[in-house]
């Protein structure tokens, strides 16, 4: 299998892809084509690794098989290992993950236009328009029903790390960057998912990136 | 269970949904609450029937599961009922629909903003953006790999009615309303869907409905 990213630092869809996969436990191949530079020109200009996609990524390749999009990866995947891996078992605790996750799939657009992911940034302060604070207060909302109903003690959304987890992580990465005040709850979670392991080797490597898109440092940057 | 949805004229994310419990061959209550009515913003306001998704529609009830937002409500039900009966079987087939239906649930947002579904109304003319007629495009694209690559004679994307035709159910409605202009074979495969059982069903109660949404019926409504 191989899967094509972006640059760590600025493509949360990666993000999404990318954790997927390392969930499912199987062995992949990683190929970045870093985003708006000239092999991002060529690589979509050839019938090649994201034509498939028209010109976006994440796209998973395992075999003659290809799937784009972040959400359609995951599945495709939980289709190969079981859903277990990936899904809560108790179905109300599945529906509510699979809720959120396609909220987040198709929403929030003002929080992901006002906030674009940065992992490397710090902003001291960020003023947000009502949409984007709307967004935040529906998101902590989630995530403190999802904690209080189906945490079980654990430090993720239901638990353990699964989907929910794995497509909230570039909100959480959002939050930080832009310095989002959040309650105690939520900053206890947002550590645990910070403090993963896979998320963990995904910012080192968005650290020690050289790609810069000036579009996404604002002026404000610390 | 219990499906809420909106008015079937309009609510294009309630047909997806709809589609889905009908194919899921489960025994359902339907219940409308008629869009941005009166009864509409009451149900928003009271925490019942659409409470859990923020007051959007669809929305499932099974038991105490609750699931919103119509990709969520078709994976939950074949988690329930089988993954076969809403997903093709072989993986490149599976790889590309869930693609397909991803790409429909967080995409075409020119598209859908300039062609609202409204199953009652036909356009004879109706000028597209550069953005939609790229959506256009896109779609009749997907389409035809679909048919080409996996139709195996049936009338379907993939032969037989999957997730992928009900999630571009909305989008054939579209098409026909404000009078795109398709290849044959898109055509054909439109008149399927237009055809089929539920899709018949679904059609003639819009047709019954008397709510009328006069922002979604502009001048050129014929
Ligand atoms: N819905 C898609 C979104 C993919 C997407 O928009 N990816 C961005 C990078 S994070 C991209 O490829 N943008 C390039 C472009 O649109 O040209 C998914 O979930 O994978
Ligand atoms: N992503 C959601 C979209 C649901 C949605 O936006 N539904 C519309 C009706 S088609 C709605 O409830 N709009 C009411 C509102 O936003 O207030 C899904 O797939 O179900």
């Amino acid at each position: 299998m191989k899967l094509i990213i972006g640059n760590k630092n600025y493509s949360s869809w990666s993000l999404r892809g990318w954790l997927a996969v390392r969930q499912s436990g199987l062995h992949f191949e990683e190929l970045t084509i870093p985003l708006y530079g000239e092999k991002w020109d060529q690589a979509k200009r050839e019938t090649g690794e994201i034509a498939p996609s028209h010109g976006r990524v994440p796209v998973l390749w395992d075999g003659d098989a290809v799937v784009w999009d972040s959400l359609a990866i995951l599945d495709y995947l939980a289709d190969r290992v079981g859903r277990d891996r990936f899904w809560p078992k108790p179905d109300d605790a599945r529906a509510m993950a699979r809720s959120m996750v396609a909220e987040m799939h198709a929403g929030y657009q003002a929080l992901r236009a006002e906030c674009p992911m940065n992992i490397r940034r710090r902003v001291a302060e960020h003023s947000l328009s009502q949409e984007a604070r709307a967004d935040v207060v529906r998101i902590l909302t989630l995530w403190a029903e999802a904690r209080a109903r189906f945490g079980h003690g654990g430090p993720f959304l239901f638990g353990t790390f699964c989907a929910a987890d794995i497509f909230y992580a570039p909100v959480v990465s959002r939050f930080l960057t832009y310095g989002v005040r959040v309650p105690g709850f939520a900053e206890a979670y947002m550590q645990a998912v910070w403090e993963h392991d896979w998320m963990g080797a995904w910012i080192a490597a968005a650290e020690a990136e050289q790609w810069r898109l000036e579009q996404y440092e604002g002026p404000s940057a610390a």
